[in-house]
């Protein structure tokens, strides 16, 4: 039984109550929505202390902290540290990408400590074993790949990143297409490299009913991944890229028949003028499937910003339609996130995933801006910073910046305008 | 003369051909487009050592950095400073808005220490004459407002904020227009207080002509004011701002029958969803002029990362036909700038700038992405640093995260997605 298959039978989870009280609908609208995949539920039962969140059209845009070790800095701590930032920043989400250290340790602890859905990409377990036990990644077998999967579902995994669309055609047709960056998805290069090295199809697409069978059994969602997707602004909405997206959808419509969720993973580095196009285009051939980008970033360069890169583009693909941000820290394309990284880049994903929030008419969100309007204009500074969508640094800001002075601030003094027209109207004021 | 009344005359001025060779038009496509009022060279020929610059339709879409005293932090060497930090950055523009110290001073020196246009709103320093000589901003005359203008015009500046489109008529509407924050507008509520005080019209207005006069002898391009811009979410495209703005369009014909070259503000605090018919509706209200934006901001709720929500409207402007991107800081709603701020907001106002301009297809801005992403597939760090929009913190963040690494970085380390690909594809790699 999955959140999919008990919506499609009519009946209301748990799961399905709590996503409708904390979006502000009806238990049936939610059921409804699951029922025709075009919301999902990451919630694997095994995944103890888990509050869960939907994802979908008609729901608030989700955020997803990606966090994780590395070969350098493989240890457990940093990481907790990091699933701690993400969450009181407030994200939807965590994926452990971990690759350094003890991958099982490190899943497990994220797990147990996170009441946010927790993701992973289990091909990089499967990647690092097969480095550790054949010599090289192009070793590795479909039962290691299935074997990983297997052990992160039964751990508690809500939802797994799976390559499944990176076929053979698509990697040959690669050299000819034109691209300037190839492949930029590890999970991609990895089933890029095996399928060139091994001349066999990507076990993911070739065996996907075994993965279906795995998903079904642990209500494991299923994020189809884009390998294919686009790692600078010249390679968007190319041929690859799309081709992958058709596959995808294909893939969705088995997904669905055999009662597992799914969701389908976007672009990448896309200008602003073609981020639209790619929501519609991802909604259209993935029947409706909740949509998650990483970015959008809308240009290539400005690493060190890559989190507002990605919070232009994040904003605009909400508004169109995509569901789901994975947050892009300023560490993105330099090295390894550090904890104020995590922290910015929760914020600033949040942040557009808001403003899109609003312009889809959200009344939640359009409420929240309103009483901070209304605290502006009253110059209640308690208020306005209780509001602020990260309080500590609100209130540092204020208090560095205007020594001494109380109620207005110093951009503007003794020259404000909300006082001075307040003043000549006649309006109730702020007292402090 | 004017840029205007040259262009119209046929003749091709140093300015245009300065702004053609750095757009890569041809002289003549400036001078029609001067000629057309749908560009503004702002160069008053009293500000020696100035770089000229275009702002509008089919040019690169340009970022002004607002600096200036304040009564709290009056000095010269902190106002200089800030001049140093905004042109190292990258702006193409700054306004000193001064209100403390001595105000000529203070902008003498700018314009003097500025190869970028300089922009003022001449209505500050009145306000704060008047108050110092009469005791309030109210008692000002509309000869103490003219006087200031012909001062800073003859001191070189060359462009000047003018809140022409604050009306009787609009500031009677505004209490029954059911606005939450009323007027945000510095100049706008000094206008507004004016007019409820004095019972009379605005004398920007009143005395259009007169300002007029002065504009085309020093070739001093009029900003008009946007004294309504919404300063809040729910405030957006209502009927005060849209009012103001029709009268803008009226004042851009009789402004460009005289012979004077003018450009429009805009919004402030507005819905994505509303972003692009606010910039179509000014565009088609005011006759093409280029249009001048202020964020816009879209959520309220973030004060300390208004930096961001500025460059998320601001890029959607500019991919709209916005022309010129006033930055905003993370000091926004919270107090006065740091160095670090000015800083801060030029980069990300660039980066909405720049994501414009690729949307919009300007060839100098596809061919510095694409070289950024030949230099990411070739792991050539030096290239990427030198290539990125601010090299030293993307220098400084590859150092501290990416301790004795050098070909790839800790994000993936041995797991890089580029690398591997590479060596599958037997392409040509980078050797660093």
């Amino acid at each position: 039984m999955t959140q999919l298959t008990e919506a499609r039978s009519g009946r209301i989870t748990a799961a399905m109550r709590e996503v409708a009280r904390r979006e502000g609908l009806s238990p049936d609208q939610v059921r409804e929505a699951v029922a025709a995949g075009e919301v999902v539920i990451p919630a694997n039962p095994a995944h103890a202390g888990l509050a869960p969140r939907g994802v979908g059209r008609g729901l608030t845009v989700k955020v997803n902290a990606n966090i994780g070790t590395s070969t350098q800095f493989p240890g457990l701590d940093g990481e907790m540290a990091k699933l701690r930032a993400a969450l009181a920043a407030g994200a939807d989400a965590v994926m452990d990408l971990s690759t350094g250290g003890d991958l099982d340790l490190v899943r497990r602890a994220v797990i147990a400590g996170s009441p946010a859905m927790v993701g992973t990409v289990p091909i990089y377990q499967a990647a690092v074993e097969a480095l550790a036990r054949h010599g090289s990644i192009v070793q590795m077998t479909a039962d290691d790949i299935f074997r990983v999967i297997e052990t992160q579902a039964a751990d508690g995994v809500d939802f797994i990143t799976v390559h499944c669309g990176v076929t053979r055609d698509i990697v040959e047709m690669l050299p000819g297409a034109g691209r300037v960056a190839d492949i930029v998805s590890r999970g991609g290069s990895f089933i890029t490299g095996w399928i060139l090295h091994n001349g066999r199809e990507n076990p993911l697409y070739e065996q996907f009913d075994r993965l279906l069978a795995i998903a079904a059994a642990h209500d494991v969602t299923l994020s189809l991944g884009d390998g294919l997707r686009p790692g600078c602004l010249a390679d968007a909405t190319d041929g690859p890229q799309v081709q992958e997206l058709i596959t995808l959808g294909a893939l969705v419509r088995r997904a669905r028949a055999a009662g597992v969720q799914v969701m389908v993973e976007g672009p990448g580095h896309v200008p602003l003028s073609q981020i639209a196009a790619n929501v519609q285009l991802a909604k259209s051939l993935c029947h409706g499937a909740p949509f998650y980008v990483l970015g959008p970033l809308v240009t290539d360069v400005a690493p060190g910003y890559d989190h507002v890169t990605a919070a232009i583009g994040g904003a605009l693909a909400a508004q169109a339609g995509a569901d789901f941000l994975c947050y892009v820290t300023p560490a993105e394309h330099l090295g390894l996130p550090t904890l104020e990284d995590v922290h910015q880049g929760v914020i600033t994903a949040r942040i557009a995933a808001h403003a899109a929030d609003l312009a889809r008419g959200i009344p939640a969100a359009t409420a929240w801006d309103l009483a901070m309007a209304r605290a502006r204009k009253a110059l209640d500074w308690d208020s306005q910073i209780d509001l602020a969508i990260d309080p500590p640094l609100a209130r540092r800001i204020r208090r560095e910046r205007n020594p001494g002075e109380t109620r207005t601030c110093t951009m503007c003094g003794e020259f404000c305008a909300m006082r001075l027209v307040s003043d000549y109207l006649g309006r109730e004021q702020g007292t402090c």
